[in-house]
């Protein structure tokens, strides 16, 4: 399970990159910043090892990065970590309350874009293994300036996905999304939805098999969904207005990640890799 | 004791704005950003009232804000809250254990400026009342690019500041401050340090005298320390490497406040005047 799981992750990575570049490509006459490279984006791919918890080697990952003309940053990360939970943490997490041994594997990433037009957007599915085994993950769209059809058509891939597995996974997740993406002292949401789970759990062999096949399909839907979106976006002309609304809507933006979201505050706090965890942070915020 | 202190934070609002607007006419040809007032800066007022925890009435503040040419985005808050603190908070606070209400006044500033080779600075005192009374604060600045010359005049205004009143002071809440402003997930500092203090409590009336005179001189102090730094830097060049790294080091700044700072998170997750919170926040931050 530990390797089917990783294995898919880092293929999902490579094919989502591969996507990602033909845009850049696509976009190569696209409006650009004025320091936009001068050709099409290509990722960048840094390795990174850790240290676990208790002093033994616990795994990495691999953090690939591009800085391009239409994804103005983006960050697709793999990462493979074991080991044992620090105590205070251990109790929190389901299996881990007597034996705090543990793997996670996943992939993770969050695109910034330089066109105000073109939404950001993030997606994160991983596989925890503690004395329990389970799915979790999620995408959710972060437009500026919302457009109705592309929301429409990120929801659509999603519920999708879900409803091939169960008719109780869209009504769910998305209502979980819209929950876990809100940014209370705003009283605002943070984007315009999609879906987040957590939980999926593998009790034995059947339920590994159906919940690692929706997480496939919840990536699958991810790279059917935003690509379209990107594409019928980025040629969009605009100016310096909607330049400073997209960089005041990621101050927001920065404000979940840094004060609310659950994995970059726990990161942050027990000595992650914080290049990985902060790649999510826009390359520039406005709070003005 | 709550009507001096009010007072004196409110006087010293006046007397920090005006010396701040007197910058502005000096810098008037000083290198500007593009997007700068073509006139001096001035401070604009916005009154805010808050609704107590309990529902009854709860006091108010006053944000000034200023967007100028030296000073890229200043805010200068005052405010005078009362109350009860909300039923798990209070267990967190000497003296509210029994008895939830509270007294506070104090005065908060954060300035950020346009140009790289002037520090940004922070500065925050207050008066707080529960079954107990204490003062607490600090000042502390805020270099992107590090001058030895500025740092020894900010520390030596503030050392003699603590010295006149006691011995122990400086060297306990100039540690302090470099403990608290301390970035943990990049293991370095915010800053090069200043002070930072709390519970220094107050018994009885002969306490309370000695506390509000040191807390006075804090007070007196920064406004020593900070405007000659300004002065001396504020008409150096730079280009856009220099503003560059000015707005990666504000990208630490807020870090620090959103992940870690006391008065942001609790402000935050508890329904405080976000605009008056966040004001902190750098006008422009960049992670790329």
């Amino acid at each position: 399970m530990k390797e089917r799981t990783a294995d898919w992750f880092r293929a999902l990575r490579d094919r989502i990159c591969a996507a990602f570049e033909a845009l850049e490509d696509e976009g190569a006459h696209a409006p650009a910043l004025p320091e936009a490279p001068p050709g099409p984006g290509r990722f960048q791919r840094t390795a990174w090892t850790r240290t676990d918890h208790s002093g033994a080697p616990g795994g990495g990952g691999e953090m690939s990065l591009m800085k391009g003309r239409v994804f103005e940053k983006v960050g697709v990360n793999i990462s493979t970590v074991y080991g044992q939970f620090p105590p205070d943490f251990a109790k929190t997490i389901p299996g881990a309350e007597e034996d705090p041994r543990f793997f996670a594997t996943g992939i993770s990433l969050v695109a910034h874009m330089a066109n105000p037009h073109v939404p950001a957007v993030h997606m994160n599915t991983r596989f925890l293994v503690t004395t329990r085994a389970w799915f979790g993950g999620g995408a959710d769209l972060n437009p500026a300036l919302p457009r109705e059809e592309d929301t429409r058509a990120f929801h659509a891939e999603l519920k999708a996905a879900c409803d091939a597995h169960h008719p109780d996974h869209w009504p769910r997740f998305s209502a979980w999304c819209d929950e876990y993406f809100f940014i209370r002292h705003r009283n605002r949401a943070r984007g315009v939805g999609g879906i987040f789970y957590d939980y999926l759990e593998c009790p034995d062999a059947a339920t590994f098999e159906a919940h690692f096949a929706f997480t496939r399909d919840v990536g699958e839907a991810f790279l059917r969904a935003f690509p379209p979106i990107v594409r019928r976006r980025m040629a969009e002309p605009f100016g310096p207005d909607e330049r400073r609304a997209l960089l005041r809507y990621r101050g927001l933006y920065a404000e979940f990640n840094l004060v609310y979201d659950r994995g970059t505050v726990f990161g942050l706090r027990t000595g992650g890799n914080v290049e990985a965890i902060l790649m999510s942070l826009p390359p520039e915020a406005r709070w003005d």
